[in-house]
């Protein structure tokens, strides 16, 4: 279990996942006005990590409650794609509006909340091992690890569920730029876990398939529409249509809470562009020549078609989408 | 034009490509020892430089006639998978056979090796340009321009031959991790002509092509096979995934040094490993952490069935490879 967000002495701690894996720094956040620089920033990042450092920044600050709405906003406009970031911070609004004293029971929730996420990505994990065979090469995109969530991971616990239940797993790990969580986050945890990982360029996917080298594709999302269509890091369209060209089944795990059945399909999904420096510098060194511009969308969608199949706590949904989404979400508060 | 190699007091000349965007350096070569080191380390690289970086590697060394198959050997050593290496050592070799003065001949042959790279990169210019659109978005990838050929391009000398025209050209940059030639060098002597360029992460190819902001591919190749199966960087063969996918279509420019005969599919060609530090560190920055892997081929096979169509100096070849390949070589020396 990996200390990705805590609270320590009254206040958020997190792992600086900008400096991993070379240097392990902590992030100290006092105010919720931290916890929002923090996020936009990317001291963290994944869905359901946003969401819970969102919930933590909610109980920070809400000792009185004539700040509670401004916080709310203060948090809910630092990244615009991950739904789990507005699924938290709906679900305090709802506690605050139920009447209950604000800094004693956001805290409460924000454990809630914390405690859920690991139960749910461990469930994932127990319903996703199903789909990695007992020798299994899988590709990964990005990191929907440990540090993209609470503790265990959503693609990443399903590996580790994959692994505990005594399969042979050998994972790819494409190294995600351009702020390389791949390379950078995924390899470090899987590593940590002794578990057998490769890094490769994101490029190099086509090839790899085309080698017969991938088994099983699993990655996480920031936000899956009513229909299916999967928002994820930028990169993640392009590994789908290439399983989809080399008869690679495609996998989506994520906890209910990036399932956004208010937004029918893809097409409605905010995509966030990011600083064109994330990809014109790499610490001191100039990648991109003055004058050339930058595209620097954060995410992509792929659409259902190329989904085998969107692993979550509560089993594994399968096309029609539109049908097993609405089914495991009902029921859901 | 830009000065990608040339001969300046008897020594051989080359921009150091490792230290652009940011830096313009120059690397001195007085002996064919050093010519190779420079192909190694990739001071130079891009299958048609690579060729006249070895034919004035031989000239430099070829005073003495004993050495001369030593110095071919050496120069042949340095990267197995772009044949232009072979094809110039191969010609020089012929001179040399032929009973010339060794000093002086291979000295002319390499300025003509020199002088016909230029004429070839503006015939395949002439001849691709027609393949562009009036107003066109270009998807390119890796680096096929001045600086991996003599002097105009391959690739980016169909994008300059489409400009000269009067077409209306924005290039999109793969930025081709992990070496990036894409962003340091497709984007710089683009920019440096005044044409349109955006750089994106090699992942970002699927989505730019699913908004519908890509027109046509175009990309240069390090070995054709006689079946025209085109290995080129790394991250090639996703592109051409993507654009059959996305019905957009996908050419080769390359001059007829590129093509081999003597393969008689992909599968023969040798495809170069390098170094995993290429793939884990930027400067001083660690990419990826201790014990994980890392694959890091250099090159990628495309098969035949993805190409539109082979742009060489004698025109554009189509399917069936095997027969317009062979024609359009017919003649060559």
């Amino acid at each position: 279990m990996l200390p990705t967000i805590d609270w320590d002495d009254g206040e958020v701690v997190m792992i600086d996942q900008r400096k991993l894996p070379s240097k392990e720094v902590y992030v100290r956040c006092r105010t919720a006005k931290d916890v929002a620089r923090a996020i936009r920033t990317m001291v963290i990042r994944g869905a359901p990590a946003i969401g819970v450092a969102a919930a933590m920044g909610v109980a920070l600050d809400t000792q009185l409650a004539t700040e509670f709405y401004r916080t709310c906003d203060l948090l809910a406009a630092t990244r615009p794609t991950a739904v789990n970031l507005f699924w938290a911070i709906e679900r305090m609004k709802r506690v605050f509006a139920g009447g209950m004293r604000v800094g004693r029971s956001t805290a409460e929730l924000q454990a809630l909340i914390d405690a859920e996420d690991v139960a749910n990505c461990r469930a994932i994990g127990r319903h996703g091992a199903g789909v990695v065979p007992a020798e299994a090469r899988v590709l990964t995109h990005c990191n929907a690890g440990a540090l993209a969530t609470g503790r265990y991971g959503s693609a990443l616990g399903v590996i580790r569920a994959a692994v505990e239940a005594g399969k042979r797993v050998a994972v790819y790990a494409d190294e995600t730029r351009p702020f390389l969580q791949g390379a950078r986050l995924t390899a470090w945890e899987l590593v940590r876990d002794g578990i057998d990982t490769t890094v490769i360029t994101d490029g190099m996917a086509g090839s790899l398939m085309r080698a017969g080298m991938v088994d099983v594709v699993v990655v996480g999302a920031d936000r899956i529409a009513a229909n299916g269509d999967v928002a994820n890091k930028i990169g993640t369209y392009t590994v789908a249509v290439l399983a989809r060209e080399h008869g690679v089944p495609f996998y989506v795990a994520a906890p209910l809470s990036t399932i956004d059945l208010s937004t029918p399909d893809g097409s409605g999904i905010p995509i966030e562009e990011r600083d064109a420096k994330e990809m014109t510098y790499m610490g001191a060194s100039q990648l991109v020549p003055e004058g050339a511009a930058v595209w620097n969308p954060a995410f992509d969608v792929t659409p259902a078609s190329f989904v085998a199949g969107i692993i979550t706590e509560r089993g594994i949904c399968r096309p029609p989408f539109a049908e097993s989404l609405k089914h495991v979400c009902d029921g859901n508060q």
